[in-house]
């Protein structure tokens, strides 16, 4: 296993300088190692332009080395102070009706705007000056949540101009985008790049290919962002001094793995309860997990973020207590810190970092649970954390396998889906969610990969339906010789957005010789019923009709033909509900020589390296004995929330 | 019957020069016969100021007429290009918020803009004299689906100046627009008209008469800007040459009875399954009609579009697949483009074109379906289209009568339903619908008229709460003879918007002596229950209560009288629920002496000629043979998605 | 009792002056005594700037007192007319995004708009000027329905500039609002006044101090404009005159008690049916009540204004049919107009003024019934007016008790959980409704109180969860020696808006000697379950989770405790669903010694000194016989709609 550290976000400039050295104590005492600090320290650290005042953070960084503590120093761009909106109003974000974005919150800035990523470097700058030798800081991040509160784009003149600088950068000459986009239809014709506008005020809805290009236009400015700071992080900070940025769950809005590059570690977000809330989940799973989160939610971002660090990842803000910021805002199960802490080390994390040490009692997170109370009382976390602790301190090393899975993702092809729906539920994150979730409840590891990752040694490659499928990834699946399974909607657009011109599925029709002659997209409640013997279950949101002398294994009630295979690639042409995917992917994975554990609704294993994790999402009790090996932590019967933790061999140990 | 043509879409522009005479031969080889072209062209015509590219669309004419095919020639004004914008960016419509809906898609033109008005008649007249003459155009099309996307009402400075001017021009002085509209009523009088603001954005609702105003103003435009087109056209073109416009489904923002009586034929868009999916229809009958549509949706429009053209109409755009604009896009059922084709014919029209010819793979309908696929195969249309050649190559040809049941419909009375609902699910054309769809489950044919026809030779006529009625149509119903039924709303507002004098229902008291004393609208799931021996069922939405001397026919669960009789006149003083109405309807037409066939849910009889037409909507096969005919098509069985056609008698064969 | 007059509302201007006299006629003849005017008459008074025409109100007022009827005069305030507009559109509101919000309706004014603030003190000194000393005006009222169609709050740059001043006066120094408002978090700290925005258009949510000031801000600019046309009137009339202003129900925007506190009686609008359509109600409820209202909706309001009143209030509008402005407008049951009457001078009001006279056949409220239909004749609710009549002269006069519980109810609290509800169905008029509802069920009177009320004498007094608890209360409440019952959330944030230094709920925890530790919020569907022998039901939506030594006295089916005692004081630490609540505020009532009748549904009892007044809301025929007395109208049975009066002793007759 790769070390895990136990950290937490502090906020020294939300107290008493005199009470920073016991916080810093109460925090060593309770086994955290990591503390971030500064990424919304701006005004008080330049509470006037060009002044100063660095004495209180030297201050609070002392206490915290002093008390044996590592930080993690952030750049405090995320939220530039009032002064400055006031001198640079052009700072701020428009949104997409053209109303400009107001100072009082966060994320206030507009990526494009060339004063503000001026001014971001000149702060960050200072602040490396200031720290980056400084022995207690072993990590930075940059920023904090690039994109949240739909920051990503940005609606303004600045933005239109930069987009058609981008336009012509990309495209060369109008012609060519006329082409790629093909505005002949609907004589949409450019004669030059100064007639493109931004896409969100049309009469109806504009081009895709159009969208596609200002969501990756949009993308392109978070990178570019990002990568000014990190190429000046890395001239400031020794070798060893890691960077990385706190990304978010749910969030597709750039492009993760272009802005990972830049990065030595990709850290998230983790509220599993905030987003259970508000995410697509059906009414009768949130009200089933409603106080421990979905048992595949996080598990699956672990996953994203490991492959968005290339391997390295960590949890930046992990759920103590109850959020503030969802509809409604569940009393997690006492055990939830320590078991989404236990849950991230188990799927590689390297940080665990609690958000946030202390609850503050005034302005928008005043009821926001932290590990302690506002009054500076434990909180209900508390103990949970000191669990952890043990636990943790009871696990051997490991090294992190590749998993036996690779499920594909791709942040264009997500855009696509976003752009052009077609039918409801069509978010390229949720499909991928979806097929991720029956999977793992085959009792499999998954590794995420991006559409341009090598695939030896997978024994089975998924593509849950991805748009937007370079030819490539078809000849490097190919030459795995993995198994795989294609979902609907796969390579069925080009690079442009067009369809393909031999039709969906594009490049995958060398594995699989077929193609879609039409699209049944579905109204909720509509769906194609399937009863064969072991296959039952309906398609729902999505159905295709094929063209293929291949015959299909299964047919719905309408007479449509479903699951076609051509020996060891599967085709999938509609969206499966649960226990219909379920059925068919633990066939696949037999075929495939995969070890199949069909799990009871609500667990989940985990394997890393000679380790074995079970976790229990359900509200009912639920037991599982491995095959072989040792009780570390827990038992076999696990109650809802709770975890256990098996030695099944050494391998691997470092 | 009317002759009646197979047509279809065709954009050359889309593809290249040398697939035009392969693409002309399929048609004609299919039974193709008409080509409508050119209605989105105007870039590649004019791709500069005053820059005219002919060349190409003389050839792709040459093509199309080669292969035998007739052509319908578009005005291309529902697409200015770009560099138009570019130079009078006022052509813009502005939407309810005042921001400008920007170029990148369509119809991005305010109707008030004059110096759009004068561009757009250049272009036409421009296209006019290039083809006017061209031996293979039968008739125009002047611009395209007037209104789409809500571009009926702009709320820019123009719309306010002209509106104002209108305002006078009607009122004369603003003491007359104070009494019509009541302005005493909250301090609202104007002193002059460039007081008057537009209604869209007062702190709460404007006065339902400044609204009706509006509405009317805005309609005019669009009725003086296809009038425009129209003089110009017709000054041009050969005599035999016909205009028409292409008309949506479901929209009723300007009157089309006054569009469409400056035009030779109405045309319209029958897209059944998208207008199912986002209609008022309940979820079950979205789910039972989900792949062939309901039962009476095409036909409502059908029997409009020929009142509106004044017994001439076709379809210009029917769908032949998935079409991509709804929230969910249902795949048709194999059979339904040509059960859809046939239900046009059925009810006279001279034309069905598809659209479109071969899916464009670009841009905004790249997943809208066609008869050939983006790569230039077959779609699952394509064959459909040959048997419904066959089929109509079967038929001999009939002439129109007169449908015995009339049905009023009114634009200004659906405006008024949309301004002031008072109740959920208030919209006129829904009412309207709903009467319609009773009357036709009971076997019967309809013709739609508006309020100013002339009603003899009707057995029944049909005033489905027609809000605002003239009292003409009471005198003309009266001298006709006809049974008439009157639903709940009838005139109860005179042409200012005032509540009559007389109060509700106005004129109709001359027929029936009642009054309303007072509404009862009713939430979702509220309802009064009439349990009688023949009729059983609720009134939801809408209920009055009557002050006469008459007798109720019906009593409800609270005390409440419903259904007034006076001789052949009937008043139906609720909105009574599917069976309710059937019931009364069956009765009152078994009075009038007409022939009823109660049919079966989801099966309609249409009678054209001496020809007997049999439509299956339902999912359930169903039975219909006729007392007298022999089948020409079909059988006496019909699964869903499937008809028969039997010869009656030979009288009006042409 | 106090002297209940009926009264009606009537605007002479949409009459012909002929017409007057055989108005006044009628409505003295069925017994109505009072009749409101003018506040909807700018425009007639004063069509031109500075040109006043008086004669036609004089001779409208000369009719009404001719015929002996008593006056209530408006100052038109509420509606400028077009001209004042033109000239001065800086009186506009400005909706939360920034667009001005125009004239063509009413209430088209901001607060703060100073140009403003001086016209409406110019035309309502004219109108003291002519009739203050008019023999028929008994009272004023100001203005009308402030802040309706959500005009309490504005968003211009005057509105910035006057929020920005009342900031700093009340603040003093940026340093202390920084202080206040916690801006070091998310880096929001301003230097100068100048800094700080509207908080209407931040990025995410502005911090929730800021929006708190905000809206007192907003009540205070009503507070002012109230005070200074208050001022001005008693300054021109005669001492027994008394002034008033036409509150509304639901209503919260303003801090009525503020602006009650400048006026001498408090009167409001009350439409029971309207309220239930568009309130928090089930849809059971909204079925249920349909045509009579929520049993607790219209005696919660009296309750409530009584106290804005300090004692004395009336309702200035009583709806008498279906009204207009609702999703669904019901009919009443025939005898509603004079139940919700007679339940109003059950509560204590003075007047209960029927909205309107005559229905006026145009404009906006076209729709709304009155007491005479649009064509003089009489509507539905006359005949009601006449039995009101009759049964308003049975009754002898009493005066008003103290009653038995007291309930807290404060608009800052209100407006907190509207900026931080943190659960679905938050909002503190709810809560507060809901306590009342159930505590009514028990069949007691209740009287609402200010938090800084005296308390002496009450037996029981409910703080609903009140957010912002002055402390001064606590004290009030140990002196008073009552039984208590404190909700979640009860003292729950400072008058700053931070978490109270000993956590909630502050200062309540000198009383009941625990703590909140954490909130569980929970979404529609989730539910903590109580089984116990006295106590069945749920708690929803909000539940806290308890530090103390005291005991639960309930324990839910997650192992969470519920409703702790300390005496005579209960603290409930989640929201009870009816069922619970009633059960646990039986018991908590009995052991307080309060004489409880656990009435059925839809049943509810009401005393006015030696009266008992008994209405039954339920569809179901209920019976009620109390102990003692002699029923002066009605009997034992009531149907749904009805009411009876029993006189129980002489006591307090006056």
């Amino acid at each position: 296993m790769p070390i895990s550290h136990i950290g937490v976000c502090y906020y020294p400039e939300h107290w008493e300088p005199q009470e920073w050295p016991h916080h810093a104590r109460l925090m060593r005492d309770a086994g955290i190692e990591l503390v971030r600090i500064g990424e919304f320290a701006w005004s008080r650290i330049e509470p006037a332009p060009g002044e100063f005042h660095w004495q209180w953070l030297d201050d609070a960084l002392a206490s915290l080395a002093n008390a044996g503590l590592s930080v993690i120093m952030c750049t405090p761009t995320a939220c530039p102070p009032a002064w400055l909106i006031q001198r640079s109003p052009d700072t701020l974000p428009v949104d997409h009706h053209g109303a400009p974005r107001q100072f009082g919150s966060r994320r206030h800035y507009r990526f494009a705007c060339a004063a503000y990523r001026d001014e971001a470097l000149r702060i960050s700058d200072a602040f490396a000056q200031r720290y980056a030798s400084h022995p207690a800081i072993v990590g930075w991040q940059l920023d904090n949540e690039y994109g949240c509160h739909a920051t990503t784009r940005s609606y303004s003149d600045d933005d239109l101009k930069a987009f058609r600088a981008w336009l012509e950068h990309k495209h060369g000459s109008p012609a060519t985008l006329n082409e790629r986009w093909g505005t002949v239809f609907w004589s949409q014709e450019y004669v030059g790049f100064d007639e493109v506008q931004l896409p969100n005020q049309t009469v109806t809805e504009a081009n895709p290919s159009h969208w596609w290009d200002f969501y990756r236009f949009a993308s392109d400015q978070v990178v570019a962002f990002n990568a000014a700071q990190a190429t000046l992080l890395r001239q400031r900070c020794d070798s060893e001094v890691w960077l990385t940025h706190n990304f978010m769950g749910n969030f597709t809005d750039f492009d993760h793995f272009t802005v990972g590059a830049d990065l030595d570690v990709a850290t998230w977000d983790s509220y599993p309860l905030g987003f259970l809330d508000q995410g697509w989940f059906s009414d009768e799973e949130k009200l089933t997990y409603r106080r421990i989160g979905h048992p595949d939610w996080a598990a699956f971002h672990h996953d994203l973020y490991r492959a968005v660090g290339r391997g390295r990842f960590g949890v930046m803000e992990q759920q103590p207590g109850p959020v503030n910021w969802a509809e409604s805002n569940a009393l997690p199960l006492p055990s939830a810190p320590r078991f989404w802490a236990m849950e991230a080390i188990a799927h590689g994390a390297e940080l665990v970092s609690f958000f946030r040490f202390q609850q503050y009692p005034q302005a928008q997170e005043q009821m926001h649970a932290a590990l302690r109370l506002s009054n500076g009382d434990p909180a209900p976390a508390w103990s949970q954390i000191l669990t952890l602790r043990a636990h943790i301190d009871q696990l051997p090393a490991q090294k992190i396998d590749r998993a036996p899975v690779a499920l594909v993702f791709d942040y264009p092809s997500c855009w696509s889906s976003e752009i052009q729906p077609h039918c409801p539920g069509a978010w390229q994150l949720e499909w991928a969610f979806h097929f991720y979730s029956c999977v793992r409840a085959l009792g499999l590891d998954v590794d995420i990969v991006h559409p341009g990752s090598e695939l030896t040694g997978y024994r089975l490659v998924i593509v849950p339906g991805t748009i937007c499928l370079p030819p490539e990834l078809v000849g490097e699946l190919a030459a795995s010789g993995a198994t795989a399974v294609f979902g609907p909607r796969s390579a069925s657009r080009d690079s442009d957005g067009r369809l393909p011109k031999n039709l969906a599925p594009g490049a995958v029709q060398t594995l699989l010789p077929l193609r879609v002659e039409a699209v049944d997209s579905m109204r909720s409640g509509a769906q194609r019923q399937i009863e064969a013997a072991r296959f039952r279950g309906t398609v729902t949101r999505w159905y295709e009709q094929i063209s293929t002398h291949l015959d299909a294994r299964l047919s719905d009630d309408q007479n449509g033909g479903f699951w076609y295979q051509n020996g060891a690639y599967h085709y999938l042409n509609g969206y499966p509900d649960q226990a219909l995917l379920v059925s068919i992917l633990n066939q696949i994975c037999d075929q495939a020589g995969l070890d199949v554990h069909k799990l009871d609704e609500g667990l989940r294993l985990r394997r890393l390296g000679g380790l074995l994790f079970v976790f229990n999402s359900s509200p009912r009790n639920r037991r599982f004995h491995p095959h072989q090996g040792r009780c570390l932590i827990g038992s076999e019967e696990l109650s809802q929330g709770e975890y256990a933790v098996w030695l099944q061999h050494e391998r691997n140990c470092d």
